[in-house]
């Protein structure tokens, strides 16, 4: 299957769809069944410690399988969250930015399920993995 | 075991550790090995359709198990998430608020095991769930 | 809604469908939502150190929420996991039978969400936790 | 970190330690962080429909990466599992061979958790994906 939309697609349907979050994320490259998505990590997402939130770790992590599975449908699918596993591997770096890296390992019909290696800038191993589902609504044509 | 912090000592303890945050939840009740967080909802934590954003369920799952956490084993904990597998069941109703119910199934050395259930203000069941797991410092006596 | 399979009915249905396995495990209790389901552990269940193996407890997490699957919706329903996610709290015990109280927190058309609870008898707080999603096909009028 | 147990190795430590299923798993190849363990499936391993059993596609992912940790910590390890996450994405092809390949995407001092992708012969994508965490007892030295 090939993409339906490309990252300037995706940049705007997200500026579109989402205002409040869209400045946040990057589509750094888009490829059939796999995506990269940079955060640009701001104060608002550090917690004590000047560690990156979960929150923000699973809002990345939920974006970038969400675009990866709209890159492959097209932006017309109220695509939603359905179940989510993650796992906090290691602290973000204080400063730098994150980098998702999805890939979907299946796009049925009723459900897609990717997922994710989230990388900080200057750490070599993934901080956090998480794999998601979402449920795709019938009118999908 | 006994509580080590109370609602009062929880609310304290929030708005000086995460102050960004913190005015967000309130404690409504907690017990040993039990807690109820509400959290209300503002604009800021709605997508569109007048969802609740996914990270919002997140945030309020992963604060209900910390504060059940620290009530139990008191303030100097530096706990963190490791892990958290999240299901998204239903539509939260737009202008509601949020109320999450959670209970502790493990209290160990090193980690600690709780799980959630999300209700939304005038929907009678939960809209999510969610469980988390939390490492332990060594240093907690 | 009310049940359409009653523990007898369940238990008939498992010895003709599942044939390898029923015997292994007994519906104590059915209620609307809910089913209590208890597995005798034999020798070929256990691992070094008399523990219960991963995929026996997983097995029971798995039949327990399938059975509640059923007794809502009929024997007809060729319903197939989706995703679970578990967490090992503790040790059973190593010759003690196993109890699975699972609930239905979800029965939607598409999907059915159960978690569940693992006690080992003779010890008070439970050994595991299961979450399980089943996916439901259409024909299940 | 180099290999700590190679393919030979870890065979021997399955068939002592595990004689009840060591049969059943083959080390096709082990690297640093890295297995690929095959399952030759048989008839007790089948369900209804001549489908791969929910817990053997488990029993799998979980040796899988219960390998990958001791081929780096050696046999001397009580790991045991804390966690685990599953989908199952696809029916696994009836008569087939199952192969795991897992990576370890942490090994820490408490904590190890990898990731593996489950293949059925004849069937190009996945059919399931797990991620487990393993606990890792103080006297690993």
């Amino acid at each position: 299957m090939g993409l339906k939309m490309d990252a300037e697609a995706l940049a705007a349907f997200m500026a579109r769809a989402f205002p409040q979050v869209a400045g946040d994320f990057v589509v750094e490259r888009v490829a059939p069944m796999e995506i990269t998505v940079r955060m640009e990590v701001s104060d608002r997402h550090l917690r004590p410690g000047d560690t990156v939130s979960g929150p923000t770790l699973f809002s990345l992590a939920d974006v970038a399988v969400y675009l990866a599975v709209l890159s492959m449908i097209g932006p017309q699918a109220l695509a939603v969250t359905t179940n989510c596993s993650m796992d906090f591997m290691r602290k973000p770096a204080p400063g730098a930015d994150l980098r998702a890296e999805a890939r979907l390992l299946k796009l049925g019909r009723v459900l897609a399920v990717g997922d994710v290696l989230i990388y900080s800038d200057g750490v070599e191993a993934p901080v956090a993995r998480a794999t998601l589902t979402y449920s795709i609504p019938p009118a999908r044509g």
